[in-house]
């Protein structure tokens, strides 16, 4: 039986960036070939990065990926690292970019790999099962590839698939069944999604079955605009075993020594179509010799706890966010509560203290604490602590205005949004919004107000979950000997917003232990009034909670729509490039 | 030949309403009959709202417009309405609602049509091409249906189509030509786009061509979000003449009467396939009798202008969007210049000066004519005009922060967007936000500042267009004999943000007939850099215009997204209902 050692790089590309991303798989093919690699792996359009978006629309784009691809091969060669194939995800489209038609200009835009060798694009593969629901939305931009490309290496015969090829049953693996392969290669852009590590493993294996082959998984890592990639890389074996798999949230180099049946058959050629799909083989003449040594053995890295998890995941996600859009700090209100006091320790974890600037901005309704707890936190982390008083501008403005209730409440936190986006414009940071799910949820926040901000790193996490990572977070640093940065008081005390005399959160809602069962049989369970009820839920809290879901999605919508004329207008079909670093302009 | 007298009920429902869209079925059908109809139809999605987007995950929801429909063809009949058949778009779902599996909830969902008779669902038809570009997402939520219904009425076989199966060659037209039919009914969610009434004429013209048949196609009309439906309904002849055409943007019932070739054959069963579909054929066994009198005729609509049909779009999104979320009024700031002049003019039209408030904010920087202009324009209009000087609420933050340059530029846009927000808790006001299309492009705009509002009549019009809009609707007014709304002034000056000492927009920005025909390149014309410079625009002007494009990208993005944990986040992936009337708890 032939052996394999193949390198899986779990690396982090940005949308966009082909220039960089592609300086990423020459550093990282340069290890994996000092390691002994044979078969090198990138992710799903690693050369782009994902999501592309209606970059795809762009034809400049397209051009720009393909020429990209061909330049890398050269480059790779050029390194001295011509004789080990490289599989990398691009962007590519059918015939020169310039034929796709206005009228559908994605439509012959496919989600591509490429086998580079020896200066050469070798073979290429078009995504087959395009993905639809959630965050993605691939029918919208590709057409689906019918061909699966099985390419031979090192006298193993090796498919190639993409992502969501992996998700469904049908199409490539079981064609690559047909094929006779001995390996299937499955490149991913996954996004992260609680317990989404313990899903994937057991469909690895499904589909290992389906296939009668082995297969290599590698992810991508790191985090764009909302979305999280979380890695966790694996390779299992034909009969399912798990040989090895890397950790989630960074990069890294999986180098494993794999023993694969030897191909038979012809090694070349288009054969005939096969449950739907043609299979297109190819083989590549030589690979680096086996290294000699020790077998290489990547490891199994066990899963970590769901609080440890999504710690990592807001912080990479929040860090990426940051620095792939080059902002060099951020400023976030610090309230001395606990949403503030979560989003202020990720921030610090994500870029350190010293990107990290805290206003406390008190009122007259504003308690002591909030003050000392925000002073505390401040301490403990050593983020950048300011102090600006609101209570003379609020003064102002009621001086001035007629105003009463909720509008002198909403006042205040919008007092505090114009502070803090006065010393962003004034000093360059990035403003942190922190509202966490469950206050979204139910619309408990002020619109321009306490929701003004570039990014809210717990935007997706309840409440009830706000409190564990919080425990789970200075937990985790008494364990490591160092100083928990949540003060025990914000965790501990009754949540308020502070906008009137006494005000506390439990006045407008249900207690978050009631409140997010709800919310989340709601949203995320998609579970109707009735549903919920069943479930256990009082009906008059049930009806309480839905009825305000349904009014703060006013509140979510009041971003500023409006008519559209056009076919072409911003919004949700935005028709304009979401990127971090594609210039039109070069 | 037989004659049918059809009609075609260009009528305005609300997302979610699906007892109010019920009452406006039974109301229009009520005209129909006293109109002597033999065969009356409704547009596409007409119990439910279009679009319903992720309501259809609610089961609840899908279950209520199964039970809607079949509640509305008793009602019907009850109204003594029975013997007419009454075509009307609902959403359906295969099998009974609660079947759709968890992973993939809206699967089984069907954008459908239903003909009701004698207290009966008839017939049905699933929509078979679904659009899934531009605003269109509609292979997120619904399967495609796979049979075209052929429906024998008064002695004619009549084909039901929705929507999008108008816009594609192959599919239901060329079955219903093999199919044999006489006529094919056209139901329609399609949303206004300039011109797009110039190619719907066509289209409908070269799919007649191809069933070989009469087309009777009717569209909503009405605004929903961003979207705004037209009308324009049209029957066509199957030689392509136009015999008779609805008004845009107003709701209409278009009366004709149509000689049709009659039914030969056996009126029902199924047939075998045919290009790809099935043929399901069904009889009505009786209809009204054919109403003595003259033969009535709809008459033909002509085109207007492009400036009066975008304005009558716009303040038709505007009228329903307030109303249909049932704000009491608006609220917009008068800067005296261009884009706040339309957009108070726009919603005067729309709800009337007395639902609208004006609100000039002056600054040190303020020009006396941006006061003066604001003032003529509340007279011409009669809207309610206020005062609320800003410099005040301005100089107590000055005296608080240290500020320089942008931030205490960008700072006074922010108070007046406080004082906004402001007046709209203590009022209720929806806050109207005036940018228009180039501005926002390029990011020519206060982040959190001028962008404050809940809607924005003009953001999808060129700052070009803004001015021939008003230069229309002052022309318009003059012929009806009416004030014209817009000061000559505002007009005619030259645009500033007045946020610095004698500050113009074409400090910062080309001009704006050198600016606006670069964007539309970009953003509609989906031209490149290099496109652009081909097409004779200056290679330095378009560098620094796609620059601004791409940095503006940012500000459009800084409305707090964050990290996604879980795949049902709000956001792009939503995950809970966009709906004006549709409510969990009943």
């Amino acid at each position: 039986m032939p052996t394999l050692r193949l390198a899986l790089c779990q690396v982090n590309p940005t949308v966009g960036d082909l220039a960089g991303n592609a300086g990423l798989v020459r550093s990282w093919t340069r290890q994996a070939a000092d390691a002994g690699a044979q078969l090198v792996l990138f992710p799903e359009l690693m050369l782009t990065g994902y999501p592309v978006e209606d970059l795809v629309f762009r034809r400049s784009f397209v051009a720009a990926s393909r020429a990209a691809l061909h330049r890398l091969a050269a480059d790779l060669a050029a390194d001295g690292l011509g004789d080990l194939p490289v599989l990398v995800g691009y962007l590519d489209a059918d015939g020169p970019p310039q034929v796709s038609s206005d009228a559908e200009p994605g439509r012959g835009a496919r989600n591509a790999a490429a086998v580079l060798h020896r200066g050469e694009v070798v073979a290429t593969y078009f995504k087959h099962h395009l993905p639809n629901y959630g965050v993605f939305d691939e029918d919208r931009y590709f057409v689906s590839g019918d061909t699966l490309t099985v390419v031979r290496v090192g006298g193993v015969d090796v498919a190639l698939t993409i992502c969501e090829d992996l998700w469904q049953a049908g199409g490539p693996f079981a064609v690559a069944r047909e094929a006779g392969v001995g390996l299937v290669l499955s490149i991913n852009g996954s996004p992260y999604e609680l317990n989404k590590d313990d899903v994937r493993l057991p469909l690895v294996r499904r589909r290992a079955a389906e296939a009668g082959a082995a297969i290599a998984y590698v992810n991508m890592v790191g985090g764009q605009d909302e979305l999280v990639y979380d890695g966790d890389s694996m390779v299992v074996a034909a009969d399912g075993t798990l040989l090895t798999r890397a950790p989630q949230f960074v990069e890294h180099l999986l180098v494993h020594d794999l023993e694969l049946p030897a191909a038979t058959g012809a090694p070349g050629g288009t054969v005939a179509p096969a449950d739907g799909m043609r299979v297109a083989r190819h083989e590549i003449p030589a690979i680096p010799a086996a290294p000699s040594g020790p077998a290489a053995d990547g490891g199994i890295i066990e899963p970590v706890a769901d609080e440890a998890e999504v710690w990592h995941a807001l912080v990479l996600g929040l860090r990426d966010y940051i620095d792939k859009n080059r902002f060099p700090s951020v400023v976030l209100g610090l309230s001395g509560g606990i949403d503030s006091a979560v989003a202020a320790a990720i921030a610090v974890d994500a870029v350190g203290p010293e990107r990290v600037v805290g206003v406390s901005m008190p009122s007259q309704h504003s308690s002591e604490h909030s003050r000392t707890d925000a002073e505390d936190l401040a301490k403990r982390t050593g983020l950048d602590y300011r102090v600006e008083p609101i209570q003379p501008m609020v003064d102002t403005f009621l001086a001035n205005m007629s105003l009463s209730g909720v509008a002198v409440e909403n006042l205040q936190a919008r007092v505090r949004g114009v502070i803090l986006m006065a010393l962003s414009n004034q000093e360059g940071h990035l403003v942190l919004t922190t509202g966490n799910k469950s206050e979204l949820a139910v619309g408990y926040s002020t619109l321009y107000g306490d929701s003004v901000g570039g990014y809210n790193p717990v935007k997706d996490v309840w409440k009830t979950l706000v409190w564990r990572l919080a425990k789970w977070r200075n937990t985790d640093a008494v364990r490591r000997g160092q100083t928990p940065p949540i003060p025990e008081n914000s965790i501990g005390k009754p949540p308020s917003a502070e906008l009137s005399p006494g005000q506390l959160d439990s006045d407008t809602l249900p207690d978050y232990d009631v409140l997010d069962p709800i919310l989340i049989g709601y949203v995320d369970g998609d579970l109707g009034r009735d549903g919920l009820v069943e479930s256990g839920h009082d009906p008059a809290v049930v009806d309480k909670v839905l009825r305000m879901v349904d009014t703060a999605e006013y509140k979510r919508r009041q971003s500023a729509p409006g008519t559209k004329i056009s076919m072409k207008a911003f919004g949700r079909d935005r028709r304009l490039p979401i990127t971090n670093r594609w210039r039109e302009d070069g």
